[in-house]
């Protein structure tokens, strides 16, 4: 076998406080000695690293992704003293896009019409601790959610939209999500699309779900479009919203097998398991900061 | 989205001659400072680094394991002079396990007895360059396979096996495999046991097919058995061979689904497409140094 | 291609009144003649088949299986007059087994222990109509999830049990269970073994859900024991139950990828997900009388 | 459980020549009394049903489709006798497409350009006996894959195309594959798109791999496309060949999971994986006249 190795000694030794481990995400063009100085800085600075990923378009000129998980020493430096002297040291030089933030939950709100698989999933995958995530507020264009969402604890607020109010409803929008409230909003099934000026005003990330294997059946209806063309395996993909409706950078797919005996209503039921499925690992990602956007393509690592 | 990106500006620089790629693979203790002493190691040393990745059983005291591919300068030292400097400066003082070689093909075996898929589905590969590696013999205990096995210009040799004349038949195998010949020896559904004196004494990794999901149906007749149990997907499960039959560290598998109507016929059929794939895979990962060994375990990196 | 086909002709008739549809599911020893005498009969008696499946094991002397689902005209005979027909002049002269009954929702009875995703699952599933049952009670041997149970409108009935008080524990769930009150009993990650007198006196098929893909890894532990063997996919089988832990007749399985990376606790949660997921499925075919046991197998039709 | 079974008695008899089984395909308008019409009219010719499938789109006037494969005596009458007699008897009266014929061997042509991995897939599987086919001729516009070809015992004939010469070799296909030699083409990684005209006067179905998983990335260079576009999965698709490019009734799909590490060309070799494994499927399910077209989907029975 290729390398000879003993069965680990378990020697236990105690981690650092929970609340002290951080995460850095940098990207740049790939040149020699990236790893070396990132690496060689954080030893420095007394850091532990915990995981490291890395990938290279290509490694002669290409564009270089790296995340890394560290924990910091207790008594060590304050983690804004760390960013800034990374922002100096290390990526002024190698000309770095970089965050380097401590790795707590994100500040999370998710926005719904009617459908309920999508929400309720991820209310309780948060409940039970699955997901790194806080869910601030539940923001519908309808009522019908309002029991099931309360009663996970999370504040739930109606903003009815009609082709008529649709900017004034963005606005109401805004009011609740903006104003760096949340880190990420998630459209769990919304139906309704987010204009571009929504987008660039609300100030964070927005993963949405599409209930088709994109780019197949981009747009409405995609179940009774692919009962229509008789495909043989239908399927989910989470993006990032962006103003081209379902052109987004994409996070995660996943499909499953039908058949022709499937009604267009069945297929409505079982893409709602893998919708559900889909989009949970989409923000579970995007929470444990593994997700890097690269042009129209995601690096997840 | 969490990171900005600009596209990528592909400044083309020249990769270095391809024979100059190395790779380096360690085990060890993880503790603080491994990644930044091995990394810059590896730029004092002009060396550019394509890949690394990493993985800690537990970051506080747990096994550590790094895979990083690299190039040397065309005008640099010599691998064997990198590797002893690797040895001394690193290995020793952090008490890893390593290997460091060039990136070259692989010197592999086969061993099969009748049945065609994997044999021929290796050898295709190995033709159209999808496997890094070069198959040097073929090994039967029959003669069926030859006409197949000679049309890629790989030399067959027969050794009949019977209950009386194992063990000098396990002379003759090693007589044409070992002596350090081959880097691996893969068994392309070879249906006899190797004996536990013939896998110390051949000198390399030996990687088996086995025809269920194990540690279901180990042993013989896995189809059969399946049939009769009713199980609803079957599996086919790559590991390396050790005397425990069937109970080595596992590398790949995957599933396929059957149903009732599939016979222990149909199933046998089935499950081949599964093995080649299986095996294929398991292959190509050991042959790029991606399986490193954690005590009955493999890590895929 | 194989037959040339006009476009359909969407002539819409009325279908008969839903409560009038039924289902024979018949097994056999397979012989000439059986499927011309049963349509005929359904025929004869002014019956509309709407779907039909049939399997032979063997058609020369194998076991024979047929589902037929089809409706009653609205004026025809009652369902038990047809039955009896069905008795004697088809099931005597074949020496068939067989049942002949409405196509009503199942009446459930669900045992769980303390984790809740497999029970939110049925409960939510039942709840928007996905599921053909009515779950009439949730038995549990912990008070753990009666408020997450009551809030969809199902009574909960705590019967604690412990080593002394097991068999007094088991007649108190045969009181709630028992004298042909349920249809089907649902073992959603119920945590105690069933024993063999409880199984024949609870009246009804019971399915439970293994946290493994079987045969391997039977028994307790299955995550923990699957991480120490180093697969490469974890599964879930739903079964039926019987004497012979997790040695039922398996109704349905599935897995899912793992690496070396996740531990035992990531796989318990990764595990979670496929045995809601397998669970639903098999309550879904048993309460569509899509299930029948043959032997230690089933059909699935 | 649903119905309890004893053991089935494994009564051997004896089961018919082989040559004597043939298959029945129907489709027409759903009505009642069809099943027990087709049935009984069997029966009453001494014939031995062995599988039988059905589908109807809606059981209230949508589409029927039915296959039901049986034994002929072997001194029973000529299998034309039985078919004229079901034309006049059961087809008529129901309005009915069918076809009724022996289940032999599909006379298959295959047409090639240079990849080899579908053709080589296809000869090795009609070669070990896993798909009921005969290849005649392999026709291709490139001299490269004919050694491989022959060495199968395949005729091997090479029809150049060009822009200018494109009606011409059309004609030079046709003389090898027209006139009722061929049950079936496959067009197995044949990158030369096939006229309207061809289609019609080559008198048989056309079968081809699409390299993506269709309707996504229809046309040229898919892989590049999926690439471009981010996809997490990529497929392949079997189809019928229409005259709309890409857009004939889907018969197979199949997907396979990819990240942002894979190149294009990475793409390119796992997609040939599925490519060859969807095509193969396609083609068995074909010659087992499995696949009914409806519209511009297909029921697979």
């Amino acid at each position: 076998m290729p390398t000879s190795l003993l069965p680990s000694t378990p020697t236990t030794t105690t981690p650092p406080d929970a609340a002290r481990t951080a995460r850095l995400l940098v990207s740049c063009r790939d040149q020699p000695g990236i790893v070396a100085a990132v690496t060689t800085f954080l030893r420095d600075h007394g850091v532990n690293i915990v995981q490291s990923s890395q990938y290279s378009t290509d490694p002669w000129g290409g564009r270089f992704f790296l995340r890394v998980v560290f924990h910091l020493p207790a008594d060590g430096e304050p983690i804004e003293r760390l960013h800034d002297a990374f922002a100096s040291d290390i990526a002024a030089p190698f000309d770095m896009d970089f965050t380097l933030r401590a790795a707590t939950p994100k500040r999370v709100a998710i926005m719904v019409s009617r459908y309920d698989h999508c929400l309720l999933d991820l209310l309780w995958r948060a409940g039970r601790g699955e997901l790194p995530m806080e869910v601030g507020v539940v923001v519908s264009n309808w009522d019908d959610l309002r029991e099931e969402t309360e009663r996970f604890g999370v504040p739930y607020r109606e903003v009815p939209v009609t082709r008529e109010t649709k900017a004034e409803a963005e606005r109401a929008q805004l009011a609740i999500l903006g104003d760096g409230r949340y880190d990420l909003v998630v459209m769990a099934r919304y139906m309704q699309i987010l204009t571009d000026g929504f987008l660039r005003q609300v100030g964070c990330p927005v993963i949405n779900i599409h209930h088709s294997f994109l780019p197949a059946f981009a747009g409405a209806q995609p179940y009774e479009r692919a009962k229509d063309r008789g495909v043989k395996l239908i399927g989910a993909t989470a993006h990032y919203a962006t103003a081209d409706l379902d052109e987004g950078p994409i996070i995660e797919q996943d499909v499953v097998r039908v058949s022709h005996r499937e009604s267009a209503t069945d297929l409505t039921r079982l893409g709602a398991d893998i919708e559900r499925t889909v989009l949970a690992r989409a923000v579970q990602w995007h929470c444990e900061d593994r997700v890097l956007v690269d042009g129209n393509s995601t690096v997840v690592l």
